[in-house]
C-alpha cells in the first residue's frame, strides 16, 4: 500500500475511506493509526486503540462517492446513474459529455465506466466547479475527466459524442447543442427534478431528428427483514425515497446538425 | 466497415442489427442490400429498394442485447443490471463471477463494463449454455467472457473476486461458495423472482461474515406525452412492468472462507 | 326472490349478474333457467343443463358495477373511489355533487355510501347521460341519484354540499363553482388523467380560500402465488396498472362564495 | 350547537376537534373560549383572544380519527380502508365483523359506512380494548359498534356476515372462523404487515371454498407544487410512505361451514 492510496476500513455498521499514511483518525470506536496501513495488504486488518478490528479493503467508485465526496444539494442518485448506463449501453472508451457538474457524482460514475475514455463536464457555477474539482481529485479519476467552467447554453465544443447527460435548470435550451455534439445513434439523457422541466425537454427533443423521447422515473423500494417473536418477518421499509427525478432519453437519428 | 462487423440500421420506428457484407435483408419497408454497407461509414445512410432511408450506426451493447440476442424466458432487465453496476461500483478490470448464465444477458452487460477484465459465468443446463454461447459470439464480447458448463453448487473455482452475481433456482445453497470466492469488500448480488427465494438467501447471507444484506426492487415507470385537442398531455403509461425480481446485495467482511 | 331482483351467480372462475325471472341464459358451461331462481334463496344453488353448479348470491355495488354496468372509456377505478371515500370521510346522509358523470361509476359508488342521502350528478354529453341513466337504473340506486344533463361550467345549483367530485376535461374552470356550492369544511376531489390538468386545477384552487391542495396518485400492486416444483412462490404480478389518474383534494375554508 | 357536540375549528395550517361547551382551549394562536360555541352555527367563526379566526365546521369521521382518536402503533391507514370499502362494496346496513380492534380506527371507519348497520369487533388485549372504547365513545359512533373483549381464535359468534376484516398476529388461524361466519358471497379482508403472514393466510384461504385470494399493496404517492424563481414546479414528494401492509381479499363461495 502506497502513501496516499485510498483505503476502505470496514466493519459491521461502521466504515471509513482514508488515505494510507495520513494522520491518526479518531472514530467512535477509538483511534486508528493510519501510518500503520503502510505495511498491510488489502484483506488484512487494523485495530483501533480500543481493539475494534477493521478490515482493509480496496474501495470501489461507489464507496468513494458515498463516503469521501462532498455533496451539494440534489445529487443524482446511483439508481438513476445505473439506469443511464444500462439504457445507453456506453462502456470503456465511450465518449461522454456531461453538463451541470454540480458536485460531480454523475461525472465520476460515468468516468469510472468509460475509462480509459474521457468525460468532459461543463459547470458554469464557480463554487460548484470548485467542489467538483476537489471531489474528482479525491476519487483518483482525474485523468479521465475534463472539467470546463463554462455555460453549456453557449454550446458544446465536442463532436461525435456517444452520450450527452444534462442535469441543470433550463436543460430544454441546450437540447440543440446536444444534438449537434452527438454522433448518429448517440444518446441524450436529461435529468429533471420537476415534471414541467421534463415536459419542456420532451417538446424540444421532438423538434430535432431524435428518436421518440422516453421519460421514466425509477423507484427503488428497499425491503427489511428481522426476527420477531421467533418468526422471520419481511416487508418493504415503511418510509423511503418516493422520487428523485424524471430521466428523459432520446437518440440522435441521422447525421445532421 | 469490415465484413461481419455489427451495424445498427436505424429509422424512426424501425431498426435492425445486421452484419456488414451479409445477404440481402427483407424488411417491411423493402429489401436492404447489406453488401452495400462495405463502402459506407457510421453516420452514413442506406436505402431499401423502396427508398426508405436508414442511418448506419455503431450499435451499443444495449442495442445488441435488445435486437440480436436470443432470449430465454425470464431475462434480467436492463434496469436491474444498471442497479447492480451502480450499487457495487465495479468497472473496467473488475473481476466478476456470474452464475445462472441463462441466455447470457447479464454476463454480456457485465463483460461490457469490466473489459478488458473478464467475466466467468457458470451454467449447468446444456441447452441454456448453447444459447448463451451463440449470443456471446454475436455480441463480439467473447474474449472477455469465459463460460463454464458446470453446476455452481459444486463450488466456484475463482478467487479474489470483486462481484459474484447469481440468477438461478436455489441460490441460497451457493451463498457459501460466493463467500469463499469473494475478496474482502467484494459484493454478492442475487436476483430472485420470488420473495421466498429472496428470504432464503437473506437467511444464508446472515450466517456468513457479510455486511447486513439489502434487498431491493426496482420499478421503472414510463411516461408518455402527446397532443390532444391542441393541448399537450403527459401521464405515466397506463400499463407497465410492475415486477421483475428482488435483488439482494451484501458485501464480504473479513478475509475468512 | 322477487322477479327482476338482481342476483349474482357465482362459481370459481365464472360469475354473472342476472335478473331473477328473466329468460334462459347461455353460458360457456351450459344454459341456466333464470325462471327457476324464483323459488330459491340467497346461499342456494342453481345448475346449468350440463350440471355446473352456481351459488346464488346477493350482489354488492362493486359486483353490479363490474359485471352489469356499461363502460365508457376511462372509468375511474375502485381504488381511486375508495381513496375519495376514505380521505373525505363522507358517509350515509352526506350531500354530494358529482360532475362529469360519464358511465356513472363514481356516481353509483358514491350513492351507495351516502344513501339515504343523495348524489346530484352533472353530465353535458347526451350520449354519456343516456348510458349513465341505463346503468343507474340497473344498479337499483336510482332513488339516491339525480342526473342533470347540464354543463357544470355554467354553475352548480346545490348549496351546502359535503363533497364535490369532478372528472371531465377543463375541470379548472369549474373550481369556483365548487367553492360556492361547498359548505365550510366541505371537500373538493378532482380526478385528472394528465399531469397538466392537475397542475391547472391546483393553480385555481390556490386562488380561492381552500386548504392547501393535495394531489396524489394511488398505485395498487397485485401479488400472485402458486406452487412450482413443490415450492410455494409469491411475487407481484409482472404486468399491472401503472397509472389511472391524479386526484387533487382540497377543503373549503370559511363561508365565503 | 348542543353542549358536547364535536366541532372542527379550522384555519389554514391549524385545526382542532373540540366539544362544544367545554373548557377554554389554549392554542399556539391564543385562547379559544369553547363556551362561546353554543350560540354559533356551522359555517360561523370564532376568534382566539389574540384575534385569529377559526371557521366552525362539522367534522367528518376522517377528521375525528385524525385529530381526536388515540393511536396505538400500527394503525391501518385510510388508503387501505378505502380499498376495503371499494373492493368489497359494503354499504349502509351491511353486516361486518372486525377482529384485532387495536385503537379501533378500522372499526370506526367501517361503522361510519355501514350505519345504521353494525360492526362487531373482537379484541383480546385488555389495554387495546380500553383505548378503542375511549376512541369509539369520542367518535359518536358507539351505537353502531359492539366491542367484544375476546379472542377471535376461539370463534366468531355472528352468522351471515357480509364482510370479515382481520388485523392481528396469527390471522391464518382464524380463516376457518371467518369462513363459517360469512354469508355466501361475503368477503374476507386480511391486513398483513409482513409478507410471511400474507403467504400463510393465502395458504389457509386456498383450503376452504373461497374464491381465488387476491393480495394487493396500495401505494399512495403525494405530489407537491410550488413557485421557484417565477416558475411553477411540480413533483412527487421526495420521501413518503413506501409500505403499510398487504391486504388479502377472498370471497366465500357456497354455503358450507
Amino acid at each position: 500500500m502506497k502513501d496516499g492510496e485510498l483505503v476502505l476500513l470496514y466493519s459491521k455498521g461502521e466504515s471509513y475511506i482514508v488515505s494510507a499514511g495520513s494522520k491518526d483518525m479518531h472514530t467512535k470506536s477509538g483511534v486508528i493509526k493510519l501510518k500503520l496501513l503502510k505495511g498491510k495488504k488489502f484483506g488484512g486488518e487494523i485495530k483501533t486503540h480500543l481493539g475494534k478490528k477493521f478490515v482493509i479493503m480496496k474501495p470501489t467508485i461507489s464507496d468513494i462517492l458515498e463516503k469521501k465526496a462532498k455533496r451539494l444539494p440534489q445529487i443524482i442518485t446511483q439508481k438513476d446513474i445505473g439506469l443511464i448506463l444500462a439504457y445507453t449501453g456506453i462502456g470503456p472508451d465511450s465518449n461522454v459529455v456531461d453538463a451541470g457538474t454540480g458536485s460531480g457524482f454523475l461525472t465520476m460514475m460515468l468516468a469510472n465506466y468509460v475509462r480509459p475514455g474521457k468525460v468532459v463536464t461543463y459547470e458554469k457555477n464557480k463554487k460548484f466547479a470548485k467542489v467538483a474539482r476537489m471531489n474528482i481529485k479525491a476519487s483518483g479519476l482525474g485523468k479521465f475527466i475534463k472539467l470546463k467552467q463554462k455555460d453549456v447554453l453557449k454550446g458544446i465544443d465536442e463532436k461525435n459524442v456517444d452520450l450527452v447527460t444534462f442535469d441543470f435548470g433550463g436543460t430544454e435550451k441546450a437540447v440543440k447543442h446536444a444534438y449537434k455534439a452527438l454522433r448518429p445513434g448517440g444518446w441524450l439523457a436529461v435529468y429533471s427534478p420537476y415534471i414541467e422541466q421534463s415536459i419542456k425537454v420532451v417538446r424540444e427533443i421532438k423538434k430535432k431528428n431524435f428518436s421518440e423521447p422516453k421519460t421514466v422515473e425509477n423507484i427503488v423500494r428497499e425491503w427489511q427483514s428481522g426476527i420477531y417473536q421467533n418468526d422471520v418477518y419481511t416487508r418493504p421499509k415503511t418510509v423511503g425515497l418516493m422520487h428523485t427525478g424524471f430521466i428523459t432519453f432520446a437518440r440522435k437519428i441521422g447525421n445532421g446538425k
